[in-house]
């Protein structure tokens, strides 16, 4: 059997586009495939959300299918589309996969496991399947499964979620080829987990498993491709690219593997998820433009080296905003990243603009000291310049705070986190180096002292951030304990050594600085545990973390 | 039996603070009645959110549950939990009823059904219960079942959501009283919808339906109380307070009924529910102040009375923030306001810092023409001004944007959209006039110019709202066709009479300021759609709305 696997990029909503792009690889593979696969959801683009229940977009989905299958021969297709549900109780849809041939949809197998935590919301609008079908597929019997239905297996999960395995019920009523659509997001390390466990399960039943994932980002979620199959042996026969589209044809008759993705590290993986997160996002929003202010810190810096890569130098703006209270090394080290990334840079210092504040504000504060108040103030100075250029220039503003700050609350709500997209606010401060680090790692696009001096907001005189909190080494561990693996006080000094009240102290201020998240622009999410959608928390609780 | 429905109001997290509470209406209760019903998930608080997630969380409220059990003689007790999941498989927890007599749980009841929709996410944590049971209470076989689980009638729902009924279940077993613990959140004419249904099922299966409901704001949800018995032919014996905690003790052989609940009309209702929400949400975030811009306008007019009524007058700040383009008017009618509501106000005029931005973009901006940007740039330097007061002196800032204009984006992001709490995200404009006469209904609390004059944003000369939207009485019904009701276009033009481009170009309006909404601070939810939690929209989507 010939597989293609359509690895593509679709745009939620854009029905039409959507299915105009599988034409193209449609075409591309006629001939030399048995079969292509698209992703789960391409016609509706993933994730639709909400669009699911509005009046009219299912339907249109429906048609959107109904016209594309019009136009396929030659080859069969599996696409993944919403499925009213015409049964007389239950959710009105299901996350289901079209096989077309010749013209007409001759078979529809609907997703069974519907995944409903993190950032994952499927229980909200699908039915799941209470049956388990095979197509004919080459005259040879198939399973075709979406997504999470080969995510429940017990030999891979100790506390499986779900009381079936559709996959296991198909090999025992026969299936002899396991195909998936998939929108299966990234984060770190998330490929690797995947492919084990398809490789695990093709060993295990001792088939091929035919894998076709997303690629892209939408809003918060990059979708990083890696469409895969392997051997009833468990080996990886075929991968298409990482964060690009691909459309790869493999003949399972072959014993060449066809190997096309290339990213190895954990970093570099990351930085290819967070260019395309911005690359996509800005594109998919109707922008081409950014700008984002540069401090000379470490962060902005990192966010700019991005948004070049993903958008060209030609297009994004860097805004220096310095203060009284700014080193002279913060202007000279952005002036000399934006030199070496080739980008326009502007300076507008804001200390007049914040003279007149406090000028005003007199009457009212009077002789109340200095306190937080005027450092917000300078942050929120430069939001409304950034938001200003924004406005007149049609520049989507990148935010740049990083996972650490936003966690403790170690940031300015309308200041620097005005945006519309925060680049970097799943990346932890000590990851941020990491980035910075291989950014350079073929020549100074960072400047040195970006990375070497010691980390400072520079909204008083002398400020380090290592006045109020612990250093970055010890507070990431603290963090990632709580926030991606949900540790409680004990198990986190268990974990990380640190000091019990400290690690009380900083649970306590990342739930108290949850009211601040809630306003956050978009974030992408490159962690198995991001701020955002996936994760739910109270505002006003009071839960006390013994 | 004698019943008492102990209506609390929980705080999230705050496990030994809610039995406490639970404690002390025990106390007053027993010797008076039988058995106490609070509401469903009153120990960990409602909604718990991903607090379940965290490790520790779970098993705390069952150690709290443990706790409360051991002090509870001479009346049994019917409270909500969350209980941990010991099967092999499945969600980490139940949502459940534990019934407790002499100093023992002597049984528990999982919920069934479980709301996986709008502002609820129950499929994410919980598993449903397969099985029904009984209880004995005096003697007599009792159906105790948690919320939804009495709202798949199939005879009051043409779709019934799921595939069972667990109340026709527990009657056919026997149960001769139905008894149901509920955090069933206001929203406009949601509680007759309720005690409707209530009395169908009461009629339907001729029993007494004993119901006890959650009161208090938690984040954007506002719980309206209004405990309630019913009789077997479907009368209303006993309700409890609306938007107040309550102890209502009712003997089922009584003929007399007990109604407590007040309100009658919409707005009176709405009020009541927007009173609780503020002064809930400022409490619970451990607030006691707040402030707010007073333009003039009705919007920060209602806010402000609202607030005084929540908070008390002494609690209350009105800041005026007049520019070159305010009317005189402005000022006029917002010190009359804070002159009637007798709270403090401060004028902060904003042409300085205005012109001091402008001076300084200058060189950027050159000769560019003023556009939105400079409009936006005024409402920014007030959000800062209100910030600056809300960082020096601890007040909740409340932001004072109505529904109508953050649907269509009619708002300045870190301007006007900056605070804690959104007072009235949730309410349409023309329901803001409705409000602001309620308010005026005995003396003039609003003066009666906000109410009649046009309304402006005031960000250029001579600007009226009209100039870029239609009336809001052509605007509204739109919006909440589309918001509350997900009806297409053709739908909307059919429903409306409104010119068909007009409703294209509002629907995506809606769309294209999906991006503002997602950084709004907590809006109180009144209708059956708000913005916020329950409407999850991607961002970076092009649906066409043919």
């Amino acid at each position: 059997m010939k597989i293609a696997l359509g690895q593509i990029n679709t745009t939620v909503g854009a029905l039409e586009k959507n299915a105009r792009k599988m034409l193209d690889y449609v075409a591309q593979a006629k001939g030399k495939a048995d079969v292509i696969l698209f992703p789960e959801l391409a016609i509706p683009g993933y994730p639709p959300k909400d669009l699911l229940e509005l009046s009219g977009f299912v339907e249109a989905n429906v048609r959107t299918l109904n016209q594309f299958a019009e136009q396929i021969e030659g080859i069969d297709v599996i696409v993944g589309f919403a499925e009213p549900n015409r049964e007389p109780s239950g959710k009105p849809c299901f996350n289901s996969a079209a096989i077309i041939r010749d013209r007409k949809i001759i078979s529809v197998h609907r997703k069974s496991l519907l995944p409903t935590y993190d950032v994952f919301d499927e229980g909200r609008y699908f039915e799941p399947s209470q049956t388990q079908e095979l197509v004919q597929i080459t005259g040879r019997p198939v399973g075709v499964t979406v997504c999470e239905d080969v995510w429940n297996d017990k030999d891979s999960f100790p506390r499986p979620l779900y009381k079936i395995d559709p996959l296991q019920v198909q090999v025992n009523m026969g299936a002899e080829y396991i195909m998936n659509i998939s929108a299966s997001p990234y984060h770190l390390e998330k490929w690797e987990e995947r492919h084990k466990l398809l490789q695990n399960e093709a060993r295990k039943y001792h088939k091929f498993v035919i894998y076709s994932n997303l690629v892209g980002g939408n809003d918060e979620l990059i979708f990083d491709g890696r469409s895969v199959i392997i051997s009833p042996q468990g080996e990886v026969m075929a991968r298409a690219k990482d964060f690009e589209e691909d459309l790869l044809i493999f003949d399972l008759d072959s014993k060449e593997p066809i190997i096309r993705s290339s990213s190895v590290s954990r970093i570099e993986n990351a930085k290819k998820a967070l260019v395309l997160g911005i690359r996509d996002y800005v594109s998919k929003c109707g922008f081409s433009k950014v700008h984002m202010g540069l401090s000379g810190g470490v962060d902005s810096a990192v966010t700019c080296a991005l948004a070049v890569e993903a958008l060209g130098p030609e297009n994004v703006l860097g805004v220096l905003m310095p203060s009284q209270y700014s080193s002279d090394h913060s202007v000279i080290d952005a002036v000399a990243l934006a030199k070496n990334l080739g980008i326009r840079h502007e300076i507008i210092p804001i200390k007049h603009v914040f003279d007149s504040y406090r000028e005003d504000l007199r009457p009212i504060f009077k002789n109340a000291a200095e306190d937080v108040t005027e450092e917000n103030l300078q942050a929120r100075v430069r939001g409304n310049l950034l938001m200003a250029l924004s406005n007149k220039y049609n520049l989507l503003l990148l935010s740049t705070g990083n996972k650490s700050e936003l966690a403790v609350g170690y940031t300015t709500l309308y200041g620097d986190s005005c945006g519309g997209l925060a680049v970097i606010s799943d990346v932890p401060k000590t990851m941020v180096y990491e980035l910075a680090k291989f950014i350079n790692r073929d020549r100074e696009i960072i400047p040195q002292n970006t990375i070497i001096k010691p980390p400072s907001a520079e909204l008083r005189p002398g400020q380090k951030d290592s006045d109020s909190l612990p250093a970055y080494e010890i507070l990431d561990p603290i963090l990632e304990a709580y926030i991606e693996d949900n540790l409680d006080v004990d198990q986190i000094v268990q974990h990380t050594k640190a000091d019990r009240e400290l690690v009380r102290k900083i649970l306590l201020m990342v739930d108290r600085a949850e009211y601040k998240r809630k306003q956050l622009p978009i974030g992408l999410k490159i962690t198995s545990k991001a701020f955002g959608f996936g994760r739910r928390m109270p505002i006003a609780q009071r839960y006390n973390h013994h």
